[in-house]
């Protein structure tokens, strides 16, 4: 993937999706000793940065697939980004959830008149069940993060900050299944001036850690993080992205996530994901090695169910 | 007051606070079937409306009042305003504080280099506390709303809402002591166009609402309000400016504060007080007179104890 890819893409989503603002925290700052920009893709439509992905991928269609629709299998947020970016391009999208998952998350997609095919709660018959809706169909598979066109439209949202912040040292991204992050490290590498990029990766679900360490791609055992974006598995289109230029992967504790995120929450005053505060949690982590650099942090999304959260436990 | 001592006293503060941002919600909108924008003053400086106003009250001294520095009584969003306003105009500020005051709120005031005064939890012991560091130190007293020079401080939130929303029908602003809906209904009066200014006031300090209707200053026999901020008395400089220029004030139940700012968290992505959950509570109240209207309202600020949230009570 090349820069024009990326500029072409930009151009391409840019009227369907909101240029969210970039925050900053005097406080946080000081307890860093660097100078941070917080991408704010919590105020995204859908409520996440995903919206970008979905969109672009959407748009890339031939006219011949668009009359048919999309499917894909999410519980999260991509669903309701496949949802709203399909409405708002005026075709069927097909989401495959969990029949356990949550009503609000059902809810949601339905607010965005996705039609859900509900399945058994494992990902063998996630993944089937969206085969069988594509053949019966004629729908597109799209998948939330392996797919080229999804990277590109997530590494959208760096572009737009360093439009806004063109010197930055570094961008922290967290990685789940790795589209924000290899999106963010294309756009650094073709709009960055000499930008570094670092992920974030919860301890429970240490992936793309682990598959940087030994070269292939590892799986998790565990998904046991309040990081729910990120309990997914790395994609194979994403890792070469990833091995060639990310510097890093940091990983941090449940304790660490909490701790930055009630940093988010109480300085920028925004409501953010736990996902979200990997990337800060991680910057966090080795803040010494970051004295008076330029920072910037994706904050991926602010979908958090208000009944749960980790603040008082 | 006039419109030229708004405009002057926006000229005047506006280097030493943030013009903050105005959000939408198109699920809000959908919901009240009208267009709303929120005027987020949880991204002030402090986070809260009250920097305006400390800004001002201190920006009007004299020199030789400067130099004695100013002092107030206040556990809440003032204390922390005075104290950083002070601090960026280089003047001393002497807080009293209830000794029974939480940690946070102290350690909030210590940040910005206020000098805390520690006094019993009652009304006198305040008032008495600080008319003795008056005297003592010749520190001029600075209410935290029962000031003309605060009320007009206050009044730039609105000014700075409407200069980007000239149009706006209504606006709605939660009623504690007064300042800020005084304020407001000045800066709706001089700047404008036939917009109607609306309050919002709990059930449980409903001093205000009951003032406007027997025509003097009530007393609360009750502060039970989850809205902290608003738990004063109305003041008698904020009460005239009210009766004048407020329409009218909608009282509102805990439940209803709470709903409200669900809708805020969840929908406007913001961590705000439940004062601010207040004014759209009300709007919400009688949303069916509000149809197809253009409506602000004010979210007062943002500091709010993340260990003590009201959502899965």
């Amino acid at each position: 993937m090349q820069k024009e890819d990326l500029i072409q893409t930009h151009q391409r989503i840019e009227p369907y999706i909101h240029k969210t603002p970039v925050l900053s925290s005097r406080l946080i700052d000081e307890i860093v000793g660097a100078t941070l920009y917080f991408k704010c893709e919590n105020f995204q439509k859908t409520g996440a940065f995903k919206m970008r992905g979905a969109t672009n991928a959407i748009m890339q269609l031939t006219e011949e697939q668009k009359q048919k629709g999309v499917v894909t299998h999410s519980s999260g947020n991509f669903a309701q980004a496949l949802s709203l970016a399909a409405l708002k391009l005026g075709i069927k999208a097909f989401i495959v959830m969990p029949s356990n998952a949550p009503q609000v998350k059902k809810d949601a997609v339905k607010g965005y008149q996705g039609n859900i095919i509900e399945c058994e709660p494992t990902l063998v018959a996630r993944e089937n069940t969206a085969k069988e809706i594509s053949q019966k169909e004629g729908a597109t598979f799209v998948h939330p993060y392996n797919d080229n066109n999804v990277i590109l439209g997530q590494g959208t949202a760096c572009k737009e900050l360093l439009e806004k912040q063109p010197d930055l040292d570094y961008i922290f991204t967290p990685v789940g299944g790795g589209g924000l992050i290899a999106g963010t490290a294309l756009s650094a590498l073709y709009f960055g001036n000499d930008c570094t990029v670092i992920g974030g990766e919860p301890f429970e679900v240490d992936d793309a850690y682990r598959s940087l360490q030994s070269g292939i791609i590892e799986s998790n055992l565990t998904t046991n993080t309040i990081a729910d974006g990120l309990r997914v598995q790395l994609g194979d289109k994403n890792f070469p992205i990833i091995q060639q230029y990310v510097k890093r992967i940091t990983r941090v504790t449940e304790e660490e996530i909490v701790e930055a995120m009630r940093l988010i929450w109480e300085r920028l005053k925004i409501v953010s994901e736990p996902s979200s505060a990997v990337a800060l949690a991680a910057m966090l982590k080795e803040k010494n090695s970051f004295k008076n650099k330029k920072i910037g942090i994706i904050i991926s999304g602010g979908n958090v169910d208000l009944n749960q959260l980790p603040f008082n436990l």
